[in-house]
Parts: structure tokens; C-alpha cells; sequence
């Protein structure tokens, strides 16, 4: 994919994401594969649902410093930047979306006295990468801090804990979530299934829903 | 209808499930009928909302083989297709839809202990060919499976069971639900009602709703 | 209003209607004034976001008789169309909105043991013409029946009870609600801001919560 | 910007809103900068999302007066002008938006015997200017009156309370809310943190959250 068709299609992306209220109010945030191996990422404090492909940034997966700024030099790089290039580098992706949907929120909030969620019992499971329907699904919740860039560490953490290896996302308490994938497309698929995800949590939470049994889960995960 | 319209129309329902989060994360999937009495079916594992309509497959209703692949080679029938078949071959109808609506998981929740749920109390059962508001409607609820294909065997005898002689859909747990017309026009109708009804269910049971007594169901069953 | 443009602006608000599914699955409808003093309406049985302006029949205030059918032989008159003119009559209207929004429903379950729901301490109640964010406004509801057209009835005893003098709408359990207008930007705005307290009076009784104390009702009314 | 852009991007956003169901039934309002100092204002009891950019009156921030009106002279300006202007005024701010967002009248409906919400705990907290995710949040709730125009007193007392120096909107009891911001940008982005910050408050009473602990507010607040 040319960068001009992936400057496109994230900020589609973002677009699609404003009519689900999951980036308002200028928060949230997206970053894809340059062709020169680099991440293409949105710019901070605008409204999302606003960017032009012109608007995005190239900067370096090794050191998060910009390649290429876009000619606005009103514009500054996504605060998001340190946690994408993160992620890119401790897992090998180049697409990570950064959502304020109210529903991951609600989703941290079930992680009481824990450091992750747990999502089992549901068949959308199978839409991230690797798992499968049976599987009791772990994925990390970390506390927020009072800046974006602060997240650093408590992500590092979490990408090396082993019993995260699955995950594809992060859930930051209070404030939204992290989740990636291979590509634009997989981030995408993937964003749109955590978010299923935890409204079902959530929504079974509020029904006192108990699920039946705990799973074995067996290695041969598929898509 | 020409094949060359029931794929356009196949394409315009998946984006239109997609809008209201009931096809998400590449889930879901829908199938019509094609000219030669066969059904053309949706690709499995893309974005539904994407979706074109030369991405259609022909499948045969008799063996679920393929009549008919589309001219991109890297595509895949919907991994629904052997149920899409059973259902034709079972009912006589020509269009099923498949959706991931948290609002068919939640409505499945409602059975415990049991292998249906019962609809009654709702002008909006008459939306279902053959019922009144007045019968008390039972819908099958199966258990979900690793695998799609394996929902066939319950599927089957869902479909064999005289007690959901009247149901035109059954409810995978933990999943979504199948949901099927005589045409597509005739599924577009019985989708956007039992997800209505399901959202009903779910709402009155939240709300401690009692109905106020079990009706006769007179016979003379009008749309 | 030429009968061409009432026909454009009938259709356009079935299509907003099904958006906020209000209309799923072919129920609902809606009628407005024709140039000569009769009212224009929506077929039954058709997906209401598809009706075309030349669908729509023109019918008598006085019987309901068919003045003007369309083109289309296959259409037949909306099942609402007795009570439409009941209401143009008894109200001197010329605009009545049917649909089958779940939030209607749930708001007639409200009126458990009794035959009506208050709304009051609402700003949005201003949205009803004649009445103030003062009043504790009665709506009626009545009991759904097997077929749309015996209602007549019971909707009749509802509009000549002085208690819901000033009611632009009726409930009906279990199935949705009828409101009209003197014109159909009338209706429309009464539509929405019904269905507003609908969706407000719900969502209070779910928060437990209780209006401070009863207000007295002014009559100086404005909108 | 021109007179005429502000015009479009007013317009556009009642278009936005009133698809979030934050100005339905001819509901809420907004005002913007006009080149000459004053205010651009929306008619009244006019459906919002309809409103033309010609149909915008320019009144006087000194004293509500009409500068010039729309060339329709059937319109009459806002029933929220002299709150829109008591807010320029006191705030110096040129754009308010007044919607009746259920969510709104639900958070106020949280301030039960007392005269505000408080927001903490997070993160979209830093969308309103001069915030931090660390501040305790608070926002007065003003009880409502017969008239808009009654709103204003209480309105010009909460706007005087030292406590809500901080506070880029106000909520009013049973009716909804107005929020500000310097420009029509800000105002949007006001306006939409603010809505998910009732909608998360409401999520969390509802889900009986209770956030740790009372965190000490760091004075060096950034967006």
C-alpha cells in the first residue's frame, strides 16, 4: 500500500471512529505503515474527525523523532507517539489506534483490585489474532497518568508480562485503550472487536451474568 | 431478481448490518438467491461493510460446493455457508442472515437453564411471517461451538424440533443468531425485527417486567 | 404545501424515522395533508425507508375511502389509516406519526395499573404545543389488539377524555405510539420530542428517581 | 474567519448535534463570533438541523439587540440570546452552544440536594481548557425557570461563584446545558468532552462506581 492510500485510509479511519464517539472532543488518535518502514501518525489537539491525509506525520519507529512533518507547521505529532513507536517496536506492528471510548472505560472499571480484565464466553474472540472462542482472554489494564507520554512505562511492563502475550491491546483506567495490529486493516478489525468486547462485559456485568465454567484452552488458535 | 441485483442488495444490507454493529470485526454474514436456484454468499474474514459485489460466491443449496468463485482468487466462501445450506434445504427460503448483535448474545443470556427464549406481549412479533401478537413465540437457543461448521449437528436438530415449527431464526450463545426469509427483502424484515425484539427481551428483563398473562394463540396467523 | 412537496417531506421523514428505528421491519407510518382537504398516506407492509413519493394514497378524513391510489396497484393504504382520520377528525389535524419505537413501549410499561403515564419537570415538555416545563402532563395508553384497526376504539374513548384534552399523542402497550400535528413539521417536532420524554421517563425510573413535589400547572401555556 | 464561514460551521454544527439527539424537536441553540465584535445567533423554534446560514441574526454582546436580522422576517432570535450574551460578557467568550442532551438532564439529576456535579478520575477531563485528568471538577447545576430568559440570574450567579472559575459550562435542572468556548472550535470540543463526561458520570452511578480517593489538584493544568 502506497503511503498515499494509507494517509487515506487512516483518516477514514478516525472519521469512522468520531461517528462512534470513540475520539471526540480532539482525544483518540492512529498511526500506520510508511512505505520507508516508518509509522504515519495523526496530529495532537485537532479534531479527528477533521485530518486531512496532508495533516499526518512520519516519524521514525526507532526514536519516535519526526522523518517527515506535514507542511502545516502549526501541527505537532500525536501525544500518542512514545506509546505507538512502543508498541511497534515490542510487538513488530506497524497500525495502533488509541480510543476514549467511554465503553473501554466502563470496561477498566470492572478491573477492581486487579491489573487486567478477563473476556471468555464470546465467539468475537475469535476475531483477534490468535484466539479462540474457548479461551479465557487476558488483557492488561494500567493506571493513568497525568501525562500521555507517562504511560510509557506501565505499557513496557505490560507488553513483557507473559501473561499478556496474546493481547493486541491495553486498557488505561480512566482513560480508554491501545489496541493494534499488522496492519491498518488488522487494527481496525481488531478495534472494532475489543470495543464489541467490552460493551459485552460490561453489559453483562450489569445483568449479573456468571459464566458457566472455566475453558481449557486449547493451543490451536485461528482466526 | 437478476443476480446482478441481489448482489447489489446482498452488499447494501452488510452495510447496513455494519451501521448498527451487527456484522463488526469482519463477523456476520448474509446470503440471496441466485438465479439458478443456488445461493450467492459473502467471503469470509473481510470487513463486511466492504464488501463488493463481485466478491459474491455461487454455492450449490444441495452440497454447500461452490458453483461459482469470484474472480478474486484469494477469497473464501462464508465460513456460515454449510449452515446457510441446511437452513435452505430445511425451510425452502433463499436468504439468511448471520449477525453478532451483542443484542442476540444478551437475549441468549436469557435462557438459562433452558433451549429457547419466549417472545410474547410485542405488536412487533406480526413483523415475523406467520405470527400475532398474540402468540407466546419460541425461539431456539443453541450452544456455540469451536468451529462454525460444527453449529450444523444442533442446527439441525433445532430445525427438526415441531416446538420451533414457527421460528425463522435460532440464537447461537455466547455468539449472535441466524435469521432467515423467504427472500432477502423477507430476512431484511425478520433481521430487523428479532434484533428489535431481542432489545425488548432484554430491556423489559431489566426493567423486572412480568407479562400480564400467557395469551391463547389463536391459529389464524397474520403478517 | 403543494401535494408534490408534502409527498417529498412524508418520505424523507419515514427514512429519518427508520434511522432512529422508529420504523424497523416495515412498521410504523405516517400521514399528511393533500391540497384538497384530505390525508396523504404511506403504504402498509413496505420497508418504510423505501417508500417512493408516488407510493403514498391519498384517503378521505370522512371514511377513509381511497380518493387517490398510486400507481402501483400491488400498495395497499397503511393499516393506520382509520385511525389516522379518527384523529384528523376529532382533532382537526392533518399529520399523525405511527411507530414502534421500543422506547414507546417501555414507557407504556410504566403504566402499570392504570391507564395513562405523567410526564413532568421537563424543559422539553415546551416542545408539545400548549403546554409549559410547569405541567405534569397526562398521555393516555391503551391496550394493544390483534389487528391495528381495532384500536379505533379504544383510541376514540382517549380522545374524548377530557383528562388528555391536551395530549398530541396516545400509547399504545405493548406495540408503540401514535402522535400527530396540525401540519407535519408540526408532527415531526412533536415525534421527536415525545419520544425525548419517552426515552427521559424511562431512564428516571431506572435511576429511581422522584420529581421534588407536584407543580401547580399555569394556564398561560406557551410553546 | 468570515462571517460566512462562521454561518456554514454554525449551521453544521446544529446539523451534527441534532444528529446526537442533543437539539431534537426544535430544541437548544448556538451561537459564534461575527467579524464585527458581536454575536451570530439561531433562530428560535425553528427544527435545528435545518437552519440556513442566511437564517442567522447578529445581536449586540452590550445588550442583546438585533444588529441585523435574517432577510426572512418571520424569524425571531434565540430564546437563549441573553444567556449566549450574558456568557460573552462575563467570560469573554464568543461561542456557546445550549443543547437538551438527556445525558445532561441525567447528570444534573445526580446532583441531588446540592448545586453541582463534580467530575473526577478522568481523562477526557483534559479536553476542556485549563484542565488536568488530576482535577476535581466542578460544575454547577442551576434550577430551571418558566422562561429561558428567567435562567438568567442564576446563570449570572454561578458564572460569579469563585468555586466554578474553572467551570466552560453550566448544567440546568431538568432541561440540559450550555457550554462555551472561545471560538466555535472550542465550543465544539467543549461540547462534546462535556457530553461524555455526564454520560460517563451517569455510567458509573449507575454501575456504582466510586473513584479511589480525592486526588490534590496540581495548578499547572494543560489541554
Amino acid at each position: 500500500m502506497s503511503d498515499a492510500q494509507t494517509r487515506e485510509l487512516l483518516v477514514e479511519q478516525l472519521r469512522a471512529f468520531y461517528g462512534r464517539e470513540w475520539v471526540s472532543g480532539t482525544g483518540g488518535g492512529i498511526c500506520g505503515p510508511s512505505e520507508d518502514g516508518n509509522l504515519l501518525v495523526a496530529p495532537t489537539g485537532v479534531h479527528k474527525e477533521r485530518v486531512q491525509p496532508e495533516d499526518l506525520f512520519v516519524i521514525a519507529v526507532a526514536d519516535t523523532s519526526v522523518v517527515r512533518p506535514p507542511t502545516d507547521d502549526s501541527l505537532r505529532p500525536s501525544e500518542c507517539s512514545h506509546i505507538f513507536t512502543l508498541v511497534a517496536r515490542e510487538r513488530g506492528v506497524r497500525s495502533v489506534v488509541h480510543t476514549h471510548a467511554l465503553s473501554a472505560v466502563l470496561a477498566a472499571d470492572l478491573a477492581t483490585d486487579t491489573d487486567h480484565i478477563v473476556i471468555s464466553d464470546l465467539e468475537m474472540l475469535k476475531g483477534i489474532r490468535g484466539l479462540t472462542n474457548q479461551d479465557r482472554h487476558l488483557l492488561p489494564v494500567i493506571d493513568n497518568t497525568a501525562r500521555e507520554r507517562e504511560l510509557v512505562a506501565a505499557m513496557a511492563d505490560a507488553l513483557a508480562d507473559p501473561r499478556f502475550d496474546r493481547a493486541w491491546g491495553v486498557l488505561v483506567r480512566d482513560h480508554g485503550c491501545y489496541i493494534w495490529g499488522a496492519d491498518v486493516w488488522e487494527a481496525k478489525r481488531h478495534t472494532e472487536v475489543y470495543h464489541y468486547l467490552f460493551n459485552a462485559l460490561v453489559a453483562r456485568h450489569d445483568h449479573g451474568y456468571r459464566p458457566p465454567a472455566i475453558h481449557t484452552s486449547p493451543e490451536e488458535g485461528t482466526e
